[in-house]
């Protein structure tokens, strides 16, 4: 099974995709979708179609089954949350639009399934990324926030799975 | 040419579509996409589909040749605004894919434009709507203010190409 995991952002949108067989997962892709600096009005909706169009080319290429995305933390002001919901948006239809299911985690349930913590930092968090999926080259922060979402999905899958298999 | 208007919302997103021959335009379709009530997690996302399903139904249907959209008014909690904006990259994500050009209006300027006043209320837009489009039965609040930005959006590319017509 391949996982797509998404971290939305106005102007940087990680990906990664990771494949798990059995219990055992590793990574087939990761990067960065970058939209440009700062933007209003007309070049902003030209960012949504680049985060559109770069997650969709990312789901043809490696055929994910599953999608997910971190829920998005609420301090921030209505600017900001406007900016990003339309990036989410973006990026979510992009994975709704093939037909794909996606499932959301909150950032901290994320950090509890890959360091142990909730309160683990961005730093721990990229280090336990690389060292699950055995990631030798670098990786870049919002990579690594999706490539965690979608080892966060895997985690919960399989104690999904496992809980089914528990005599009722 | 045809020109769609949208009106995005979580909830509710409006859609109107007029046809513009010289300075006169008629109301081709309009109509309200409605996701049900009340939403969070999974739904929200499926709510999300929905809005992009029926942009791109409506663009399928009646081959607009623009889009314009209304800007949107930041006086909203943060919850409401990436509620908003992920309503609205999906709604814009399907004209976007299309290629479809697309322009933002502020509130004030599609009131300035279909009533003559910035500070015009949802009543007095809705009844010139119907006006200058000459609709007879119902419209919904949602399409008439679709249909309101998809008029302004026709009076500023008449007022572009009056000017582009000036002696230099």
């Amino acid at each position: 099974m391949r996982i797509l995991g998404i971290d939305p952002g106005s102007r940087f949108t990680g990906f990664g995709v990771i494949e798990v067989q059995g219990d055992r997962a590793r990574c087939i892709a990761h990067g960065v979708i970058k939209t440009g600096g700062k933007a209003g009005g007309d070049e902003f909706l030209q960012r949504l179609g680049i985060i559109f169009s770069g997650i969709r080319d990312v789901i043809e290429s490696h055929k994910p089954d599953q999608v997910a995305v971190e829920s998005v933390f609420l301090s921030r002001n209505p600017d900001s949350a406007l900016k990003l919901g339309q990036a989410r948006g973006a990026a979510l239809c992009a994975a709704i639009e093939q037909g794909l299911p996606v499932s959301e985690y909150s950032p901290r349930s994320v950090k509890q399934a890959i360091v142990g913590s909730g309160s683990a930092d961005k730093v721990q968090v990229k280090h336990m990324v690389a060292v699950l999926l055995q990631v030798r080259g670098e990786i870049s922060e919002d990579a690594a926030d999706a490539l965690a979402v979608a080892l966060c999905h895997q985690h919960t899958q399989e104690t999904v799975q496992r809980m089914r298999k528990l005599p009722g």
